[in-house]
């Protein structure tokens, strides 16, 4: 079995817990949000989506992959009916990031809160190798 | 590594997400609903219940794989008290479902709100086939 | 491929779960919470999630396993500014259950409800052997 561990050195708990986790081919992630390293977070969901895709591809790269390799995403979403509402701005943003229609599995549930009160959306995904 | 993915071609999302994706002999699913494929939704927890492992049995059979190939599973219900309220009925039709006592590892936890707001549970399931 | 279940004897729903299940080198367990075997539950956060860390270890342990084997764990806290208030002790206890800074990915999102009203987490982690 090989282990391999990626910790981002930005943010305030880098030093609490890794962003990525391979083992052999498998990829776990770190659920991942929008907010930029220097804590801009932008207002819109379909923002945060965009800029948390951003993330995710970044940990991916570290890794030598990208979206290609994502299999299974869970969306966490503080406020179903706003993400209801703009569906097409959501899945378009997140289709841009897959550069295609994604062939993932999806779960999409909400959360009461996150980590910081502005942000809309977690996305944790696994992929692998 | 192997990889197959299938689309449900039900439901309005369809275009945008697989049901299951396979990598090798791990199966992920997409979270299920207790949702007919015209929409229909029971209004009693268990009813949903049983749809949902209904249709995780669905995506299980396109990857000739069965309930007997689930080791996972998530439960997000939007009402804790009436889950817990109606744990019998709940666990029966789960075990139904299984046809037998279920030797999977659980998660349940609550959830403010699904993608549908008559929907009191999302069921996640991994399997290794 | 081998499968190996896990039981724990103890517990109200004993009978309805595994707490761990392997399936080669994977090793999936149940979220696991602050709660004895007797029913007592911690009052603070902290404790609980010291408590659930030590019924992790319990499980991981019957699978010959350790922390050292988590790669990747999911929180999910009943009352997030609670717990971000009180991140120093969290993350202390966290790092006390693994005898040092963890090396896994985490997700961190709030529930409305854990199947106990006093429960304040549930922890979900997953291991490779």
């Amino acid at each position: 079995m090989t282990i391999e561990k990626k910790i981002h050195k930005a943010g305030p708990y880098a030093d609490y817990f890794c962003q990525g986790v391979r083992v052999d081919n498998a990829l776990y992630l770190a659920g991942q949000v929008g907010m930029t390293e220097s804590g801009d977070i932008p207002s819109e969901l379909s923002g945060q989506v965009e800029l948390a895709y951003k993330n995710i591809i970044a940990v991916l790269g570290e890794f030598g992959a990208s979206m290609d390799n994502i299999v299974d995403e869970t969306f966490f979403v503080t406020d179903m009916e706003d993400c209801m509402a703009n569906v097409p701005a959501v899945f378009a943003a997140r289709e841009a990031a897959y550069g295609k229609k994604p062939e993932v599995c999806q779960t999409l549930v909400a959360t009461p809160a996150l980590v910081d009160p502005r942000l809309k959306v977690e996305i944790k995904v696994i992929a692998r190798l």
